[in-house]
């Protein structure tokens, strides 16, 4: 029985040991680049035994694909023509009204003239990154922030400080002291990158008034705000909260994506930019990829025209409760004493800290032949913290499935700290475990 | 009538007059991007009164598109949920595999693993500039070469140096010699970026005796190749050339694409890379947009799967060989004496020499205002040469309308030489008239 018995972990890849010829050819960009320590784990972790936790997979199982796939046909049949072919680098004027029209969702009055179309809101993020990066620049950041806008900022050699949050994200007066002192000791901080709404990792969403006062603090110092918005719509209690930039359209560049309201694998996200930026934007993305995904931008425009896409967020956000639900109720029941976590009021993740002494990036392995896959806070800060965190996604599996996951990574845990009775806490494997980090967590 | 009367050009745009506020803040590499001066025109060059020799767009109306709508209905139905899914970041693995059956038709030999796929050829382009241009780098090119090269390679900061060619391509001295003096002079040279079937622009293929020449060059001096390589298959006489890549897998990049062999707007083209290039590729292309399009993939995978795709390319071949001869046809009829011009054996573009004193930049606005689109030649140079030159391209409009497009540009050219003829030749429109670039051209 594959199901029942522990996972083997993955042999040391047969890496190839001669020298590297182009290593003196490379760009000094390109030295900082490692495969990540924790990469191979996750490629058993995508085994069918695990019960993974890890990724940020969205759960587009329900879409009416019957029904799409008719859609697409007609696509291809009556309008392949443009459909197939070369198209704006600016992403279609089609497709820029449309997304106009999802951002009105969270109070953006916007012009499709301002908006560009990217490859996923990650390449948004590149392409602005690209615009404003020089080496040795900074970047401001929540800590923890999401792991795929760390190594996007790490590949144009930015510099990440992350600023405190609390439950209700970024503290404006550690954002004040971090530009003040920043800029004293002549850093040019470039801009704040923010999630605002049920933050990856930490689930954690800021109210209003806390997003008015980052905004004060932000045109007080004259500070550019980057926000990230992939899950805003994916709410579990209440309606969408207004978008930063709906408070302030010269100041902010936002980032949207169709892959959790829709689906990812169209590779279609966009940001919204100053008319400036944008331009400059859209320059870069030619340069990087002539035009977008055209024929992904004919394919989500015949969704959104032809589709319930209202409905059907509202048919997700159903589903991502129930499975919130279910791992909220895992954690109360399986962690043990010490452990707290975060409560999101939507998206994909809840942050964990573990009692003291235990190292998350330690446990993965042993979690892993448990059949239980997490990501390690250290993920998510540029800093090394985060050793006492993980983050845990209840987007992909099933909610039964996420119950199984937290009662086997409660045994792991609980044998952790029965190790580390048995033969003290090793020093150096539980690092940072001094430091408060992260959002003061909620305790279910 | 508008098909009859000449076109209007556009009002000078409206740019916003206040300052920029963020020109303080961008990246050095920002500074560079400069809306292209040509780009108004070609708004207006894409109007259907026009006759535009001026883009590169393939001719995709021959696709067999009921069928293929069905062929995606059935994937979007019955493989959905991993289609519109997220991916790898390397691209997906039948993807590999099949890319390395299409790149088999060129004589290479090589594994899956060594593929990137990317967000159009152009994306792979990007993604090795990236992982290997530090600003002031040396980039060696085709003198003249493509413009979305050269807008990348700017992108990056990179300093570009034309080798110079004759009809057969790079001339391997030439190459010696400039590698010689410029790391004499300590310049970082990176490496060779060569297209060599049906080079964009000039539509001339290095001969495999050529091929050989510049590869044992590159050899002798541990220069890196980056093959182009988006028209190999869409010859118009014989079989495909082997590619350089299937001569020398250790210090070649391969760049290939799917948007002239079936169609541009799923956006998919790729690298074949030497191992170690290819894992930074890879975490190069995760930082820039976590996975390159995935339906995109699963659609193409579809079509080489289910239709008759080399059968297709045979029938791309006919329909681009008509157009061809009937633009040499043309050229022949309609072009004053003391024009020259390339005969490509395959690909999209003719280059074409105007008779002296005629700078083809300040031509522009009167052939459009003749109804008749061309791209300038300095578009394809890093340093100003090509005033006399232009690019036409014969892939997108029918013959008779080629043929029609010749014989308003002979109209303009002979205009042109009137009023040289008439007022003199202006001093300074006619800039570099006295250098020999470009490959020697056949004149037909």
């Amino acid at each position: 029985m594959r199901q029942s018995g522990p996972v083997s972990l993955p042999e040391p890849s047969r890496r190839d040991t001669r020298l590297d010829q182009y290593v003196d050819a490379y760009a000094e960009r390109t030295h900082g680049l490692q495969v990540s320590a924790v990469r191979a784990l996750f490629a058993v972790a995508n085994r069918p035994e695990v019960v993974s936790l890890a990724g940020g997979m969205p759960n587009i199982a329900d879409l009416p694909r019957e029904a799409l796939g008719e859609a697409m046909s007609r696509l291809v049949a009556e309008r392949g023509v443009q459909a197939m072919q070369y198209g704006s680098g600016q992403g279609e004027l089609f497709m820029r009204e449309q997304i106009v029209e999802v951002m009105a969702e969270e109070h953006i009055h916007a012009h499709p003239d301002d908006v560009v179309v990217s490859c996923g809101s990650q390449q948004a993020l590149d392409l602005v990154t690209r615009v404003f990066i020089d080496p040795g620049d900074v970047i401001l950041a929540e800590g923890p922030s999401y792991v795929g806008a760390l190594g996007t900022f790490h590949a144009y050699q930015a510099k990440v400080v992350h600023v405190a949050m609390d439950d209700h994200g970024i503290l404006p007066d550690a954002l004040r002291q971090a530009l003040v002192s920043l800029r004293a000791a002549g850093e040019r901080v470039k801009f704040l990158y923010t999630i605002p709404n049920f933050q990856n990792p930490t689930g954690v969403t800021q109210p209003v008034e806390r997003r008015r006062a980052i905004l004060e603090v932000a045109k007080e110092y004259d500070l550019l705000i980057i926000e990230d918005n992939p899950y805003g719509l994916l709410t579990l209690e209440g309606e969408p909260m207004p978008a930063m930039r709906s408070m302030d359209a010269d100041n902010v560049v936002y980032l949207g994506s169709f892959s959790k309201t829709f689906a990812p694998g169209f590779r279609i996200g966009w940001a919204l930019a100053p008319h400036a930026v944008r331009e400059k934007l859209v320059l870069t993305q030619e340069a990087a990829t002539l035009a977008p995904p055209v024929f992904s931008q004919y394919a989500i425009s015949t969704y959104l025209n032809e589709f319930d896409w209202r409905g059907q967020i509202v048919a997700f956000r159903d589903m991502y409760r129930e499975r919130r639900d279910a791992m909220l109720a895992g954690l109360a029941e399986h962690m043990p004493p010490g452990s707290t976590w975060t409560v999101p009021n939507g998206g994909f993740f809840v942050w964990l800290t573990l009692p003291e002494g235990i190292d998350s990036q330690a446990m993965l392995p042993r979690a892993v032949s448990a059949r239980v896959a997490f990501t390690p806070g250290t993920a998510f800060y540029a800093d090394g913290l985060g050793s006492r965190n993980l983050r845990l996604s209840f987007c992909f599996p099933p909610p039964e499935r996420i119950l199984e996951g937290t009662r086997r990574l409660g045994e792991v845990i609980a044998a952790e700290m029965e190790m580390n009775r048995t033969f003290g806490i090793i020093p150096g494997t539980a690092r940072h475990n001094d430091l408060q980090t992260g959002p003061a967590p909620d305790i279910s």
